[in-house]
């Protein structure tokens, strides 16, 4: 324990967002704003496909939380044996669709998208069907299924549908520089690359009609060695705004030819480096694929083609989401982790409650629950038992702590990291979790990470620093606890410093940039 | 052959870049222009690691042609076995390193810097050392061997000293995320990560004292499943900059950790997906790295150190170096494989005569032959067999074609992409290679790449557009024929384009924006 600055005060209401909370047109349909929960594998569906108690749970969850655009998880447009995966290979399963849509509707103003999806066979073997092994007649099955996926889309009711073109599926793999064809699909041409995806967005359009809102989703960066990057992206994004795509929803990597082979599991995408890029973990910096949408953007722009791009990986913060729009550097925002651990982010944000959400702090728990064909949750942020995110009960009372002390305390290990624990918190309704805040050298107080139990290790502080931390507890309801005591230490420095030199951070700098 | 635009008339000298060739300082030392040759390996030494002949020719090659600063190849501190490379373990190597500057300094004004490294052992087995089987003492031993290496680079002449901390090396594998040391320097703690890095630094400016410049080249991405991001590289600038760095020169990737082992060699690095961040290849866009220096110097800017950042990776063009600077993107331009292709770059911008530049492909032919442990040349443009760029001779006469005739023809293959061959052109003092220029749909011809032999397949063209090519033949002194006769095609549409749309791109739109 140290002298300290002192804790801030409870935060006060903030102004709303403008541009985040400004309506956005995708051919005929208003989003009401522009948050887009961008498509997330939830591993909740049964084998058969069809849509279950769980997946209409989750998805209601989210649209009671308001965002613009909901995108609906990747939904197989053909019957290949996969695992829990939601399915639209046939008539059979658009009666669910419809209820699912029903009881989001009930709950929300937002928009429903479905994202459809067509993979190749994968073994656990680590063997997997390539695009180069596919007949001509299979590909042409292919845009069928995806025309006839998308007429029920339509049909279910959906307001929009988005094909699938990232990452390690049928599509993208078309897209891919690795694409091993000879032929008019494959091959060293773009142009043939892009074969397979241009019938299929126009067979899909045939299907749906002019009206119907229908995006894709791409890598701007394949992140795979010989995988291609912006120079093909740019070209690729003008095509599918060329031939009618209602908007272009960008990510990066998410590919098998890195991804690490578990025995006896079938090989899986995102596991490798390329994943990381899909899922930018912690020590990415904030927007860390927000360059890419910005090259796309500007470069369909700059051909007379105004088609809402969607960013997407790490956007912490409704702050920096207004900022990516103020720079015109997206039309949307992309947000998947940050809206599973906190579903409710939209409308907390737009109500200036900002200070309420449940940060999400880029662990990918998610991530790799998925990895490990598990239903995929919140693990680093939702106390067990939750499958899906906590509801807000009706409650005012804010956590405390025993005797009013959290305890915090502060111990420097010999690594030069911090650990710091405090005391439970207490709450009627249970609490949730606690977030902790850090100082450097007097500077503001920022949220450096949140976490279930009363422990943390800072391993980014840094010597000749003087740092001050507080927690606060905080319940189902979002409501805060006080502050906790601040607890603080600085952290020796061991090595000769040069005179006249200092390894002194500037506190409202660091504050600015903590990642 | 069709109805085609004008080829552009010969190109007149351009306007200077201004900000490019203004002089920068480093510590006490001013740099007579921004241009800065970054440390790239050459296998040119003997395994003696003395300074031989064809090291001299190629350093004294790149002076001639006045970079501002000079980055001689990665030198080892310590006498390890390894392939061909310049070491500076003893006193005994001093001498060459005097002779080396005398005959660069005779010929160029650019100043000279040595980058110093250390690395661990491989194995052709596959297996290598990592940084946490390393004792105490063998650190302890690591940054003296820095400290005296860095003293006999100033004995030696050199203007300044790099301290070689990213891609695979000791350094860097101490500053990564994957650092699996648990003691003071590693485990789960930035600080520790730092501290060897931080220790090199302060010994070696205690060797080589206050007023003589000390650069450090490290990641600002390790671009590896696990590594670190933006995060973690703008705190290690800060501290780099902090104890005194002279100059930060920022790379990306070059990781052991994705490398591919072939059977039977050792595993080496640059093979991976990280190899193509830190080359990036021509699927790249340029200035693919930029972003990490703007990121990197706006934190140590905002922290009050005005500490020259370095960027680099596929900065193809004059024009391109000029808007980095302007935008404050960097504050140098780095060029490995441009300055490879063309030595004569900073002279020739500087002139006005850019469109001289014999301009890199980035097809990475440098890389794969660094890959094969064989000595490094341009394989894309040098003729056969020059071991290092060709010289410019005193010669006005540009290379024609027979009976002023290139014949271009240009033939659409069924994948979609576009076949060109013409007629070898004549030199009474041989010709070096061929630009190729592409025209869209009646845009500006732009340089689309270039060719040691006379054909060239475009694999980036696209249907519904009406493309045009000529080409150029150029000679040793950079006299360049006329552009041959233009021959175009029109890439048909095969898909069935929706009514009302069009494939067509704008041509001054494509041609600013081709990679």
């Amino acid at each position: 324990m140290s002298p300290a600055p002192r804790p801030t005060p409870p935060a006060r209401p903030q102004p709303p967002y403008p541009l985040l909370f400004s309506p956005a047109r995708v051919n005929r349909l208003e989003l009401p704003n522009r948050v887009v929960l961008t498509a997330m594998v939830t591993r909740l569906s049964g084998a058969d496909g069809f849509v279950n108690q769980p997946i209409t749970d989750r998805y209601v969850r989210y649209a009671r939380g308001e965002p613009g655009l909901i995108v609906v998880e990747a939904t197989a447009v053909h019957g290949a044996k996969s695992g829990p995966l939601l399915r639209l290979s046939g008539d059979e399963f658009i009666l669910g669709h419809q209820q699912l849509l029903a009881q989001m509707r009930a709950v929300g103003p937002g928009k429903v998208a479905l994202q459809i999806i067509h993979f190749l066979k994968i073994a656990r073997s680590g063997w997997r069907q390539t695009v180069d092994m596919l007949t001509r007649a299979e590909l042409t099955e292919i845009a069928k299924a995806y025309a006839q996926a998308a007429a029920r889309a339509r049909e279910a009711g959906y307001d929009a549908v988005e094909l699938h073109m990232a990452h390690a599926y049928t599509l993208s793999s078309m897209l891919s520089a690795r694409n091993r064809r000879r032929d008019e699909y494959g091959g060293r041409s773009l142009e043939a690359r892009l074969r397979l995806p241009s019938e299929v967005l126009v067979q899909v359009r045939a299907a749906v009609g002019a009206d119907y809102p229908v995006g894709v989703r791409f890598d701007a960066e394949e992140a795979i060695k010989g995988g291609y990057g912006l120079t093909a992206a740019r070209p690729i994004a003008l095509r599918l705004a060329q031939l009618g795509a209602d908007y272009l929803s960008l990510s990066a990597g998410g590919k098998f030819e890195d991804a690490l082979h578990k025995i006896g599991e079938p090989l899986y995408p995102y596991t490798g480096y390329s994943g990381d890029r899909t899922m930018p973990p912690a020590a990415y910096s904030n927007g860390a694929n927000v360059y890419l949408a910005e090259s796309v953007k500007q470069y369909v722009n700059a051909h007379g083609y105004a088609v809402p791009v969607v960013t997407t990986g790490k956007i912490n913060t409704p702050e920096l989401a207004e900022t990516i729009l103020a720079r015109e550097q997206a039309d949307l925002i992309g947000l998947a982790r940050a809206l599973l651990a906190d579903p409710d982010w939209p409308q907390k944000a737009r109500a200036g409650r900002a200070d309420r959400i449940v940060r999400c702090i880029y662990g990918n728990i998610c991530k790799n629950l998925d990895e490990n064909f598990e239903q995929v949750r919140c693990g680093s942020l939702w106390p067990r038992p939750f499958l899906h995110a906590p509801d807000q009960p009706d409650d005012n009372t804010p956590p405390d702590w025993p005797d009013a002390d959290a305890e915090l305390t502060v111990k420097l290990q010999d690594n030069g990291a911090i650990r710091l624990t405090w005391r439970a918190a207490r709450d009627p309704q249970g609490v949730y979790g606690y977030e902790v805040f850090r100082s450097v050298n007097q500077g503001p107080f920022v949220h450096l990470t949140s976490t279930l139990t009363a422990t943390h290790v800072d391993d980014v502080a840094l010597a000749g620093n003087h740092y001050v931390y507080h927690v606060r507890a905080y319940d189902f309801a979002g409501n805060r606890s006080a502050p906790s005591q601040p607890a603080g230490c600085t952290i020796p420095v061991s090595i000769s410093v040069p005179p006249g030199r200092t390894l002194t951070l500037d506190g409202q700098v660091a504050a600015e940039h903590l990642s």
